[in-house]
Parts: structure tokens; C-alpha cells; sequence
């Protein structure tokens, strides 16, 4: 078994991308800038924010954190957006997801300028992504593709199974690997919570990717022998014994997986780093793209 | 074995789109009306188009067809395009591939107006219909859709195999049979040429979509005792016992298939007058948006 690690990885992605900015400002341009809006005091938004904030100044980009209140109306919210659509010192930008109930998510993602919106969550840039155009490919994907590329996982001809069919990670995981690139052109299944026989289904995948949102959810009963194990969940249940008083578990139970896998994550660096550095790679790309348009 | 029968289900569609119309003249409005774009003298083209306007003429819509010479050079496509993204007469317009040689496709779909885009070819279309956002829906996925729900095929909780993973077949309708939805909720598997096994993962389908362009491909031994067998292909062989020159075939070996099948598609009045039935929804559809926004 190798632990595919995505710390590891993201760090060099980091360094490829500190090196881009510093080529950047050899020549007279600006760094990549990137805001994050943030609404209300959820904890673990605060704490994602945050650590896309450092990220950001690891790699020598600019950033912006905008906070709003819990209280704030849709139609400030879209003011703001407005108004980091139109600034030119902003070159994306990400509202960080949840919102509070009194705002429609939908509204939120569809007022993004699809050149800012280097999450990839905007029809423009999700059918992008489906017809194979230039796009920014919403983070996680992204940094499961990434992650397969640089430890050369062979994925032609592979059956993937991805669990889960959300907007963010399982749908868009399934097109890319589904199409005509590398990592890529596996035979792919989607499987979600409507699937019959879905320990056989699993059974089935050479490589199983695990968004489903249930903790320890994949068993070792569901893993075929040499598979690859890409596990996507990541739920804090409270844990007395630490600091924190919570840690994170995962949608796989890797004590048991581990053994049987060829390659696997963990719930800690593994999935997680990799998608932030692609919100990352796409910063860049956006700061590019506005450079040379 | 039951027969999806295309050509009575569109039949039933036209029915209901020309009351739709009736209703909107009654309400002083006009008809919803269609442009075709046709660049060069292809045989297929040619009649494709001229079997859409009959469609327009049965149902009460207007229609134009804009015929251009093989020659006509990608910027005198978009100039036109643009014409007809502004001119407030038309609700929706198609142009019909393929193009020659001169001409990127990719350019013109992207210059469409996505809101008069009613082939659902364009980025932002495509990427609602992964969002479940309203959307005009590519009409060969939609027509497969339409049929599913029209017979009451079940479908939640099957495994749907989509052999083909094109833009405009396969990787939609992988995605909307995918999706929470009735027709829906299937689990879904995207095969494709890569696709190792190609004959277990077909037999392992209770519902088998298969759009990949070569004829009787699918042979009985495929295909698992009582499953849905949906066949987009289309291809004209030559055949000089017809008055035509060619007959049409299609991607499945019917005669040798149909019997192990629950419900299958035939080549001809199957899937393809579901697909011209859809861009008349599709049409209907932009027209009523227009008058509403």
C-alpha cells in the first residue's frame, strides 16, 4: 500500500506556483489576489477561510477576507459580489459555503463572474469542465486529478466508481474521468444513495472514489483487492481526548481499507490540501488570463 | 418485448405544443419561431433541416432557414450569428453540424446566446443541466428522457450503462439519469472505446443507451434478459434495393436483440423523432421565457 500524500504534493504545486509569482513580478506585474467572503461565525468556514488566507501568502499571492455579518441580506450579498466583479485588483474570488437560510446559494453562484469564479461552481465554467473547454474545475476534483497525475496512477481502461453525486465533487469527478485525457478514460460508474448492491459496486472499482458524507462508510468488505482508495469525507466528531475536544473522519475506514489498497488517502493530507491548492492553481490561472486578455 | 415507439410519443408532443401555441395566440401573443443555420449542401444536413421546418409548420411556429454557401468563412458565421442573437423575433435558433472545414465549432456554439440557444450546445446550458438548473437540455438526452418518462420506464435504483460520451449524447445523459430525478436516480456507468470488458459492463445494464456510432454494435450476447434498450445511433448505409440509395442503421442489432429486451428503441421512429420533438419544446420553452422576462 502507498499513501498517496497530499501534503507532500501540495507543497510542491505551492512551490511551482511561488515560482509563477515570482516570474510574475520580475516582470513588472502584479501577484495573482485573491478575496474570500465569508458570512456568519460558522467555526469550520472560519477555519477553512483561514488556512486559504495562509496559502495565499505562502505562495506570495495578495488576499482579501471580506466578513460579513449573519445577518446580512441576499441583496448585500450580491452587492458585494458586484462589486468584486467589477474591481480590477481582485482577480477571483470565493464565497464560502455554507450561507446562512435567509440567502439562496443559487442566487450567489450564478451573480460570480465566471473569470473570478475560480471555484468553479458557475454554469459557465461547470459545462466548461463537461465539454472539455478551458474552465476552472471546481477545487476538489481538481486535486483528485492532481493527485493521480503526479503519482502516475494508471486510470485507462480502470473502472472508477465514484460515491456520491453532488454539484461540487461527485458529478464533475465522474466527467472528468470519463474523458478522453490522462489521468482519465475510465469506464466510470456514479453511485450514490438511490444505488442497489452497492457493496458489489464497490467491489467492482479498481479505483473508488468515497463523497458520500457518511463516516467510515467503505468498509474493507467493499474494497477489492490492489484498488485505489481516494477518500473525500472529512466530518468532525467530537473527540474529548483532543485539544480541538473533535477530530475528522473520513468516508473510508482506513484502518481496515488500508491494507487491501494499492494506493489510498488519508483523511487528514490527503484530499484536503490538494483542493486547496487548486483553488490555488486557479488563482493563478485567473490572474494569467486577466494579464493576457 | 415492448416497443418505444418515437414517432407516436413525438406525435403526442406536437399535439400538445401546438395547443400551447393556440393558447398563446389567443392570448394576442405570436408563435414561438425557430431559425436554422445551414452552411454548405450536405445531403443529411439538408434534410435534417427541412424535416425541423416541417416540424415548426405542424405545430404552429414560425420558421427560418438561413442557407450559406460551403465557402462562407467562420467571421461571416458569427456576424450572422450575432444577427440572430439580437434579432427579437426569433426565440431560438440551431446551427447544423457538422460546419466545413474552415470553421471552428467550437467558436460558433460559444457565440450563441445562451438564452436562444435551444440545441443546449453552450457552456452555460450545459452547465445548468449539471446543476439542475433550468436549462434547455441537449434534445437527444431530453428525447431519451421524454420517452423513459412517457412509458413509465422505471428507472430509480437500475444501472444504466451509456455506451458514447460525446457532448451532445453521452455525457448529458449520463448525468441526468444520474441525477435525483424521475426518470433518474439510476446508477449510471459511462463506457466508452477505452472501456476494457466492454461486454460485461453491457450485460451488467438493465437500462443500455448506447450512442457510439457504429452499426450493430450491440449483438445479443450483450444484452442482459429483460433490459431497456435505447439506440441513438444513425448511420446511412448504402443499400441500392432502395429508392433513397441507403438505409438506415443503427448502433444495436434489433432483430437479433429485440427479443431478449423489456422495452427497446428501433433505428428509425425511435430516438430521432424524440430529438426534433425536443427542440420544438426547447423553442416553445425560449419563447416563453422571452415573453415572461
Amino acid at each position: 500500500m502507498q499513501l498517496l500524500d497530499g501534503t507532500a504534493c501540495s507543497q510542491q504545486i505551492r512551490k511551482e506556483i511561488a515560482t509563477e509569482v515570482e516570474a510574475l513580478i520580475t516582470q513588472g506585474k502584479r501577484a495573482p489576489h485573491l478575496a474570500a467572503v465569508l458570512v456568519g461565525d460558522d467555526g469550520a468556514s472560519q477555519n477553512y477561510v483561514g488556512m486559504k488566507v495562509r496559502d495565499c501568502e505562502e505562495v506570495g499571492f495578495g488576499s482579501t477576507t471580506i466578513r460579513l455579518d449573519a445577518n446580512t441580506t441576499e441583496d448585500e450579498l450580491l452587492a458585494k459580489i458586484a462589486e468584486l466583479n467589477a474591481y480590477d485588483g481582485i482577480d477571483g474570488f470565493i464565497v464560502q459555503l455554507p450561507l446562512p437560510p435567509q440567502i439562496d446559494e443559487n442566487k450567489v453562484i450564478l451573480a460570480i463572474d465566471p473569470s473570478k469564479d475560480v471555484d468553479g461552481f458557475c454554469p459557465e465554467n461547470v459545462g466548461n469542465l463537461s465539454l472539455g473547454l478551458p474552465t476552472f474545475i471546481s477545487a476538489t476534483p481538481n486535486g483528485i486529478m492532481e493527485l493521480l497525475r503526479r503519482y502516475k496512477v494508471e486510470t485507462e481502461g480502470k473502472h472508477c466508481v465514484v460515491l456520491g453525486r453532488s454539484n461540487i465533487v461527485g458529478t464533475p469527478m465522474a466527467v472528468l474521468m470519463s474523458r478522453n485525457t490522462n489521468p482519465g478514460n475510465a469506464t466510470v460508474t456514479i453511485a450514490h444513495s438511490r444505488t442497489k448492491n452497492l457493496k458489489e459496486v464497490c467491489l467492482s472499482a479498481d479505483i473508488l472514489i468515497v463523497a458520500i458524507g457518511k463516516t467510515e462508510f467503505v468498509t474493507a468488505d467493499m474494497v477489492k483487492p490492489g484498488a485505489v482508495v481516494i477518500d473525500v469525507g472529512q466530518t468532525r466528531v467530537p473527540d474529548s481526548s483532543r485539544k480541538s475536544g473533535f477530530r475528522n473522519v473520513g468516508d473510508v475506514d482506513f484502518e481496515n481499507v488500508k491494507d487491501k489498497c494499492s494506493y489510498i488517502t488519508y483523511v487528514t493530507g490527503g484530499v484536503g490540501p490538494m483542493t486547496r491548492a487548486s483553488l490555488l492553481q486557479n488563482t493563478l490561472k485567473a490572474c494569467q488570463r486577466r494579464s493576457n486578455s
